[in-house]
Parts: structure tokens; C-alpha cells; sequence
């Protein structure tokens, strides 16, 4: 790792940017299905890389958890070249015109949608995240560096040649695509330090990952923090649909960002409403840590502490709190909440009005599962993250997320006053 | 100083932003009218703290561009309350919606646009920014924090006041806005570390400002930098609009950012171009710094040193080189530039579309003055400043960029597969 220069790579990678700004779209495209191509022909050396990456994790002790991120089969192959294949099928991000007029002086105005530049992409465990990111930054005509985790580190390397392989067949610069070895702590922060050549940093992974990126960042990054996401039952809503939302928004998938945490329930349904959900909640495994009034009326339910609140378990823990008003249960998601995801289960007109107005998260549902705060179920196409951040992003990351806009005039010698 | 509760002041005002979200257009729009109107009403007293300044200034030796930028006179006074009233008159930028679709499982989702929350202005000399940035603030919908220069103490804190006084004449929270006294290096750092309270934080003034701010800064930070501005004359360009743009660009105002500090010139123009050109440049009363090719024709110019190529004057002094191409003349913008305005004056339509296609800059513009890089010009309306980093506002920023946007979602009991 020694004698790594970061610098020159980023400075190859922005080179390579420079000369895609001349290339349309179709060349891009070409580019991402070429990926998709070359992991089909290339997939028995993947699930071999894999495998490897797997045994030592196996061997280090590590997670059932984090082996499961790290391990590519077959399926999970198949999955990755469709969504490959699916970002070379969304439109252009580039080139969009907005709002285009004419000045009082003649000078005729307006924005283009352009690549960012160089995109750096630091994570953990999941090598899909290497082939995905690549996808998408190519999209969206970026040049991506690439820092994945040690542990994925065979699965990477070989992934990272097989995109530059495949940029090669497609007639684009190797250099746009970099999976960078695993990086040491300085390394990481000379990374981070690349002002002006590296234009955005984006960080996945855990909440140590992110605050280290955060702390040292010279260049611009957005954030993908935790999701402590709510759904409140209100005064008169439907049991049977509160029911469903919550087994699903807490038992699908409780790993994810977007898996509800709390469930606020308004006082005038708690003493019916409680003790079936309580009921359906345990029978998909989930166990319950109830405020002492959810505990009064479900008895089988755990007493929660007040660190359940405002906490994101990750798996298949449940906090409940019994709330008095709408009002109260804003002021618990403005506490509590992280800005991800935010639901209400309803039947009220003006009080839906309400939640969606006034809570402050990047996704603010009604009548539906925190689970939808999802690039693909919003219909984003491929999702780079969800930014919890609210410049730039505010949600699921898509390749639109990857651009920006600049200003282009068109005159005809005109001066300022 | 000491004391001074940051954390404290910042909640007040995001607890009073929250109180915002329910509110609608109008109000805040008469929040705005009545900023105007007191500044009507209490101009003897604005005019008399802005007095105390300067003489302050002038006793402290401070230079005559430092009392220029502190100075508010009456007329001054009447240009900064007629540009609150038109950002009054502005349309709304909150609650526009983007892009709502239905998708296959029967959910609507969309985009809505939002205010960010807090937003906290970090600036030297100016007091009008005080004034400016709290309309904008109110406008957009987000409480203001505003941190000035010491020099302009007294104006900043009367101007704070009259402020938070028009606000409450509104029915509004006076805590929306908070002109903060001058603040030490440890409690700037203090309000730059407020993640969580603080959702974005703009830095306006010197280079060394903008570093600290994004140095120390744990908030989203969007950077006010250098213009470090080219216009190219191309070979075959009309030499007349050339001078006009130059002479424009360069000495109508020398010391804004998008002042021109670099003229190239392609070499087939050069033997003709740079005698007239030069001669315009110094009876506007400008410093020519040529290379060796420029000095051989134009025998008048001062020989330039490496370091007059990316440099910001900021003040009558212009650099020039001679290129053999436009590609050489973009290699050198690549190189030098500084993101912020690139021109080029030319009458050959393929070489106008490259320059905007592959010069990488906030504004790229064909035969018109770099000077046109600026909020009200572009059509934006009142500016908060002039963003080069690329993400989330790339150029001139006005009230539409102090929103994001949030996802809402209409369901009827959808779950997640």
C-alpha cells in the first residue's frame, strides 16, 4: 500500500472525466452494458473471488451478518447484471435544459444538467456496491473512484478490473473507474483531502464510517445516515391496515435504513388497537419494548428504556409509545426521528395534510410502509444511497443525484451596465 | 462574549422555523414587506450606526475599500430596501411539486419543495448582507443566523434588531432571525460543529474565511471561492465586440468574482487584436501583463510572471496569453481556472458549442461579458452568492437555493414485497 499516490490516481480519473464531456450518451451506455456483458462472461472467476473473500471471513470469525453482505452467488450475480442492465435502459441524466429565457438585454440564459467530476465512493462489506457505483457514475458521465472494505478486497479488485475491461471494449479511458485497494487511516484521509480534484465524497456503511468521513472531509460529502423512522397510528385509523404496515415496516427487512423503528399509537385506539398488533407484531418474530401504557394494555410486551426511543435496533426489535394528540406525535419524530422516514396511518384528511407539511425527514409517507423510502419503489431506477443530508439529496440517490447544473449564456456582445 | 449560548440561540431558532412549516406564502411575504418598511422608518438610525462604523474603520486605518464595503448612505439605503421588496414580489419557492407519478402498486409519490431549516451566513464587511440574507431566509422559509464582521458591529446589530422588530410586527417569531455579535475563533467553530441544528452554513468574504469555515465546518458548507475568470478571443472573432467585452469584464468593476483576470487570445488574431485591445485596456486605466508572445507585439505591456496566470486581481490588472488553439486555450481554463466564469468571443458555431460543452465552470457564456455571471442578471432575482462548488447550487445561489426538496408518499395500505 506503501508509495500509493491518490492524487495521481484521482488526477488520471479526472483526466478521463474530461474527455467524456465531448462523448453522447449512447457512448456511455455502450460503456454500462459492456459491465453487464463482461460480468456474464467473467461470472465463475466472481463467485470464485468471492468465495474466497467469504472463507476468510469465515476464518476471521466474522458476523453471519457481514459474510452475508460479502457473499456473491449465483442469484445475487444475476440480480447485479439486470440492474446494470437496467441503469444503461433510464434516460440521460445529462443534458437536460432548464429553464432557458431571454434576457431584457438579448442575452438568452439558462441551466445545463452536467456531471459532477470525480465521484468517491467509500463502503463496506458489499461488493455489489463496486460494480453498482461504477454503473451509475458512468451514467451519469463521472469518473468513480472506488474504496471498498478489506474484507470484500479479492471481490473488489477482480470487480474493478472487470469494469475497466468492459470501458475498454466500450472505447472509454480504464482510468474512469479506480477500485482502490483497501485504504489505511491516512490514506483515507488524503483521499478525503483531494479538494479539487475529487468533487464528492459519498460514505455507506456505519455510523463510525460516516462520522470519520464527515470529520475529515475537505471536499463536499453526503451523508447516509441511520434511519429511525416512525409510523404513528392516529386517532381512528385502520386496524387491520396499521396492522400490516407495521409487521411489514419492522419484520421485512429489519436490517435496512428505512425499517420502522417506533410505533406511535394515539391513546383513543391504544386499548383496541395494542394488543392485536402486539399480537401480530411477536408472531413474525419481533420483539416488543412498550412505554408504560403500551405495557398496561399488552402486558407480554418488554418494558422499553428510554434509550429504545430514538434508537435504530436493526433487527427485529420493536419500541412502542402511546401518545395524546397528532401534536405529540410530531414532537416525538422532531426529537426522536432522524430525518429518513417518517409514517402516519390515517383515515383524516386534514391530519394527513399535517404530517406530510410538517415533518421534516426525506420521505414523509401516508398509508404506506417506511419500507417505500427506496430509489427502485420511488421510481429512481438504481439508488447510490439514501442522503439524509439536505443539500444536494434529500432521500434515495439516483444518477440524477450525480450531476449538477451550470450556467450557459449565449450573447452577442453584450456588456454590463 | 462569553457565555453566549450557541447551541441555545440555534434551537430557538429552529423551534421557530418549525413553526414556519405551517404557515403559508403571504405571511412570510409580509414578514418580508415589513423588513422593507422598517428600514424605512428607522433609516436616521441605520445611517447613524453605519456613521459610528466608518469612523470607527477610518480611526482603526482600515483601507478605503474596507469603509467602502461598510458605508450604507441613503442611497445604498433605498437600493437595499427596493431589493427587499422585490424579493417579496418573487414567487414562492416552497411547495412546488416534482415529478408525482403513480406507480404500479397504486402509491403516488413525489417531490415537494421544502425549506432546509437553519441556515447560518458567515461574512465580513457588508451590512447589507445582514439585511439581504434574512429576506432571503424568511422567503425561502428557513430561520437565518447571522454571523458579520466586527467592523460592521453596530450597523449589523441595529439592522439584527429592526429585523427581529419587523418580524414580530408580522404576527412572525423574531427568533426566525439572530444577527449574532461578532464571534470569537472558538465560538465560530462552535456554530460550525451545531450538525443536527445547523443545516447549511454559507461563508461569504476572503479566501481565508471560506477555508476556516470549510476546514472546521461538521454542517453542509456551500463555498463562495475565487473567480478566477478567462475570456478567449478565438480565431476569426470580431475584434470590436472583443474590446467591449474585455474592457467590460475587466474595469467595470474590477473587484467582484466575476471580474475577467485572463485574456487569451489565439495566435492568427494576436499580430491585429492585441495592439487595439491593449490600447483600450490602458486608457481604461488597466495594468496589461502579457507573455513573451503578447510583449512582442504589444511592446506597452508589463512582462507577466507565472504566477499572473490563476490569479485573482481583484483589482485593474489583467493577465494575457497568446494560444495556438482552442484546445490549448481550454487546457489552459482546465488548468488555471477557477470554475467560477469562462467567455469566449467567437463567430464560429462548433468552437462557441465545445466551449460550452467541455469548459468546466459554474457559467460558460459566448460573447458576452464574464460580468454577466450574477444572481439578478441570470434572472434569479436577489443572489446570496456565487457557489463554486458543484453540489447542490453551482453558481449564483438565490432563495430557490436555500430549499430541497422531501419525498411524500399517498398510500392506501401498500406493504413492501
Amino acid at each position: 500500500m506503501s508509495g500509493l499516490d491518490l492524487r495521481a490516481i484521482a488526477t488520471r480519473a479526472r483526466d478521463a472525466w474530461r474527455s467524456l464531456a465531448s462523448l453522447d450518451h449512447g457512448r456511455r451506455d455502450r460503456g454500462v452494458l459492456a459491465i453487464a456483458d463482461e460480468l456474464e462472461r467473467r461470472a465463475t472467476d466472481v463467485l470464485t473471488a468471492s468465495a474466497r473473500d467469504v472463507a476468510r471471513a469465515r476464518d476471521a470469525g466474522l458476523s453471519a451478518a457481514v459474510i452475508d453482505r460479502l457473499a456473491l452467488d449465483e442469484r445475487r450475480l444475476a440480480t447485479l447484471v439486470e440492474a446494470v442492465r437496467e441503469i444503461a435502459r433510464q434516460p440521460d441524466p445529462l443534458g437536460e435544459v432548464l429553464g432557458m429565457t431571454v434576457r431584457p438585454n438579448g442575452l438568452r440564459v439558462g441551466r445545463v444538467r452536467v456531471a459532477l467530476g470525480v465521484v468517491a465512493m467509500i463502503y463496506e462489506a458489499r461488493p455489489n456496491v463496486t460494480v453498482d457505483a461504477a454503473a451509475l457514475c458512468l451514467k451519469s458521465g463521472n469518473a468513480a473512484l472506488l474504496r471498498g472494505g478489506s474484507d470484500a478486497r479479492e471481490s473488489n479488485a477482480l470487480l474493478g478490473e472487470l469494469v475497466r475491461d468492459a470501458l475498454d471494449r466500450a472505447g472509454l479511458p480504464r482510468d474512469l473507474v479506480v477500485a482502490l485497494p483497501p485504504l489505511d487511516r491516512a490514506q483515507t484521509i488524503e483521499l478525503l483531502s483531494l479538494s479539487g480534484v475529487v468533487d464528492l465524497v459519498i460514505p455507506r456503511g456505519g455510523e463510525g464510517l460516516i462520522r470519520f468521513v464527515t470529520e475529515h472531509a475537505r471536499v463536499p460529502v453526503i451523508q447516509h445516515f441511520q434511519g429511525v423512522c416512525h409510523l404513528y397510528a392516529d386517532e381512528g385509523c385502520d386496524h387491520a391496515m396499521l396492522g400490516e404496515l407495521i409487521v411489514n415496516g419492522k419484520a421485512q427487512r429489519p436490517a435496512t435504513c428505512n425499517a420502522t423503528e417506533c410505533l406511535l399509537v394515539h391513546e383513543a385506539e391504544a386499548a383496541t388497537l395494542l394488543p392485536r398488533a402486539v399480537e401480530a407484531l411477536v408472531a413474525a418474530g419481533v420483539e416488543v419494548r412498550g412505554c408504560e401504557r403500551t405495557a398496561a394494555i399488552a402486558p407480554s410486551v418488554v418494558p422499553a428504556s428510554p434509550a429504545d426511543f430514538g434508537r435504530e435496533f436493526g433487527e427485529k426489535i420493536l419500541a412502542v409509545r402511546v401518545v395524546g394528540s397528532l401534536d405529540e406525535a410530531l414532537a416525538h419524530v422532531a426529537r426522536f426521528g432522524s430525518g429518513h422516514t417518517e409514517a402516519i396511518c390515517t383515515r383524516d384528511y386534514a391530519r394527513a395534510e399535517r404530517w406530510l407539511r410538517e415533518v421534516d425527514a426525506s420521505c414523509v409517507l401516508v398509508n404506506a410502509s417506511t419500507r417505500f423510502n427506496d430509489g427502485g419503489e420511488l421510481g429512481l431506477g438504481a439508488e447510490i444511497g439514501i442522503s439524509t443530508s439536505k443539500l444536494h439529496a434529500y432521500g434515495p440517490m439516483g444518477a440524477t443525484h450525480l450531476t449538477t447544473t451550470k450556467w450557459v449564456v449565449y450573447g452577442a456582445g453584450q456588456t454590463r451596465r
